[in-house]
């Protein structure tokens, strides 16, 4: 069970397993069934298997309705802190999104809507995103890519795009090495905040370099009123409102049945 | 099990198992031990209990020596790849460094190594070590610290020092926001990569500027010849040998039994 839930999306022989443990396959075949009922009432994630002499086995992370409501909640509270409003009018936000729990509880999230996405790799820009993405791509078991905000020696030969940054009111760059994409890969974009967009358009004007695709984007949080309204191919979990009395959160309403 | 196994080094009680699965403590108690000896079969870890009333249960990664060596030969193997080393005379880690599985094999031999060391916190460098860090910090259920390399107006207050890098050969900045850290705080600190322990250095004067111990240190790759070999308490998990034909690479002989 360790194996399977370990290596989350990846597919098992029978016959690896047979090996591994010095057993006949039809016992192992017995004991998939009793992992796979145990997992069905625990709730976090299903075992499928297929059946005939190439028979093989995955599991498939995936958070219950009751999980996700569990996860959003905690989280949204946090956003509510009455300290986390800085003077300058950001939101602190970096315990939440380094924090290695919280952030694996809001990858189970992106990693179930995207769960049935074809996609080679994740794709983010560095830092606060980072955290979100790595398990993101862990739980749908695929390779990492991070965009840098400036180039740096050790890539090598780098693809670097000017974008417009509206949280920050300036032209930003950012830079990914030409090793990092393979052409033709399709990319899922992963970020922790979302206002004008510009980094999300930065990313995916990115992936036309390397003759990449981007089949969905994930942000944690969404100013209300931003682009990502217009734009029916970001999916937010968190949505920010900001008022004269201050700011508020609310969930994401497609994540609440 | 995949409730232990998703929480290493957490305390969980009998009772709150028994109200999740709504039975009795002592069929919980039963079920535990059919876990721990399926734990000690397969070798990833060990379920760790304390009877009496307040009884508790957690799980503890721990990788056999046979793991540790089979993701150490495979990490080496991946660094020794011919087309790795860039013509600028620098070595293209990114896609190891955020490759998801290759980060949890590395972060859980600094696990291994750390168990014992009681801390608060892990502390990394952006942007190359946030992925061991991030899963080294899920192993040992701590919170994770990252400084930056320049302040954002996102952090709020920062403290910001200057450090000597040996490998750009200049001076750098790094920050970090005032509120990440503790005072008094017993500190892991994680990264990538070590040459002449400057960014290392950086770190652990930081952590001074916040009250806070530096209790242990690990790094992926030292450069052999470099500081680490006099900084006993530094543990690299490869040493990296340069001479005049190229570069090789060893894995650290502490981890070969």
């Amino acid at each position: 069970m360790q194996i399977l839930t370990d290596n989350p999306n990846k597919d098992f022989s029978m016959g690896s397993f047979a090996a591994m443990f010095g057993c006949a396959k039809s016992s192992i075949s017995e004991d998939i069934k009793l992992v796979r009922d145990a997992m069905d009432e625990v709730g976090l994630g299903y075992v499928e298997t297929t059946s005939g002499s190439k028979g093989g086995v995955r599991f498939v992370p995936y958070l219950s309705d009751e999980r996700v409501a569990a996860i959003m909640e905690r989280v949204k509270t946090m956003f509510e802190e009455p300290d986390r409003m800085l003077g300058s009018g950001f939101l602190y936000t970096s315990d939440i999104m380094y924090d290695p729990v919280i952030v694996e509880g809001l990858a189970g999230i992106f990693a179930k809507r995207f769960a049935a996405i074809d996609a080679d790799i994740v794709v983010t820009v560095e830092t606060k995103g980072i955290g979100v993405a790595l398990f993101t791509a862990r739980l749908l078991n695929l390779p990492l890519a991070i965009i840098m905000r400036e180039s740096k020696i050790s890539e090598g030969s780098t693809v670097s795009i000017n974008f417009f940054s509206g949280s920050t009111d300036r032209l930003q760059k950012m830079s990914l090495a030409k090793k990092a994409i393979a052409p033709g890969a399709r990319a899922i974009i992963i970020d922790d905040f979302m206002r004008g967009g510009g980094s999300i358009k930065g990313m995916k004007d990115m992936l036309r370099e390397f003759d990449a695709t981007c089949v969905a984007t994930g942000v944690v949080i969404a100013a209300e009123g931003g682009r990502y309204s217009r734009a029916q191919d970001v999916f937010p979990l968190l949505l920010m409102h900001e008022e004269a009395s201050g700011v508020s959160f609310s969930v994401n309403p497609e994540l609440i049945k």
